[in-house]
């Protein structure tokens, strides 16, 4: 299994350059557990999910913190097949949840997001679920909307993405939840995600 | 067939509603042929795929001319089994390429971007390709690479999506031939797409 991010932080600010230095510093801890390596148009972080979703989500908490307005984009994938497995993304909740009913995954991912701490940072975010290489995609889709639903974050529908917004813990947790236990355990599964903070358009 | 996207623009100056503003202007000859409706995180596009590519282009085109780093970010989506079918989103390439082996489809899709026009703006672009519910859907994406590999606009792979960069016409119909020529032509496919333009990174 091979599971990582590309990840892109756009500070709408003149200083944008040290808005995006300043976040990375956030990445610190997470040094020792993911490969990180950044080019011109973002960052790849690889490992398992654990430190990456955390890692996303104190970057984007950090910035967020700030005046600046800032938007990011992170496109996240577990298990395409072009990839080299890598045992540094060994996840226990996907070696699990193929033995799993989708009402088991719910609960498991809805206890998740209750337990996930509180940052203090308020977000938004809008994302996509893909679910590659299954005729029956659409049901793991729709039980995943299910769970969004009821997961306390769920702000809207739109199209081709589903709205969340609230504190960036249980936020990330949510996200973290729909892209491990939804999809087929051993499959291809992407995520399309973009967070906003200190937006000036009327929420 | 309903067919679509969510844009958002991320100018990265202070002046960030500004430079959004004067972008969407380039959006006022698409908007008898596209439904363009925008929200605190993107903005919804829909309709055919001709204006509907031409519409982001020259969107992101417009703003890549000035001197500020910019960047803009796209879920594309065709054929989602949970959208309504729309008239409007009629495409003539679609209804024939069914019936087109990928050989075929390649070709067609090498000579749309050899003729695509100028713009006259260098932008880089990173994008993934997704086709859903179906068993075969890495032979299409590797048929999808070669495509790409010979289109004049590659740059390079990487982890999760690849490298374009150019002009902005060619760059964006390698893009719209990616996202109709391969992929089941009925089937549920969509893009992550990142564009980049005015960098003060290393390129």
């Amino acid at each position: 299994m091979f599971i990582g991010a590309q990840v892109s932080l756009y500070p709408m600010t003149t200083d944008f350059v040290g808005v995006i230095l300043s976040g990375l510093s956030a990445l610190d801890p997470y040094r020792n557990d993911l490969r990180i390596e950044t080019d011109d148009i973002s960052t790849l972080m690889v490992g398992a999910p654990g430190p990456l979703f955390d890692a996303i989500r104190d970057l984007f908490a950090r910035v967020a913190k700030g005046p600046d307005h800032v938007a990011m984009h992170v496109t996240l994938s577990r298990g395409c097949p072009g990839e080299p497995d890598d045992p540094s993304c060994r996840c226990d909740i996907l070696a699990v949840a193929q033995s799993q009913s989708l009402a088991e995954r719910q609960r498991l991912a809805l206890e998740a997001v209750t337990a996930a701490p509180l940052s203090g940072v308020e977000i938004d975010v809008q994302f996509s679920l893909y679910v590659m290489g299954s005729g029956g995609h659409m049901d793991e889709i729709y039980g995943c909307i299910a769970f969004l639903r009821d997961s306390g974050t769920f702000l809207r529908s739109k199209n081709f993405c589903t709205r969340l917004r609230g504190d960036a813990g249980p936020v990330f947790e949510t996200l973290r939840q729909a892209f491990l236990r939804f999809g087929p355990a051993q499959g291809h599964v992407t995520i399309d995600l973009t967070a906003s903070a200190n937006s000036p358009s009327a929420r």
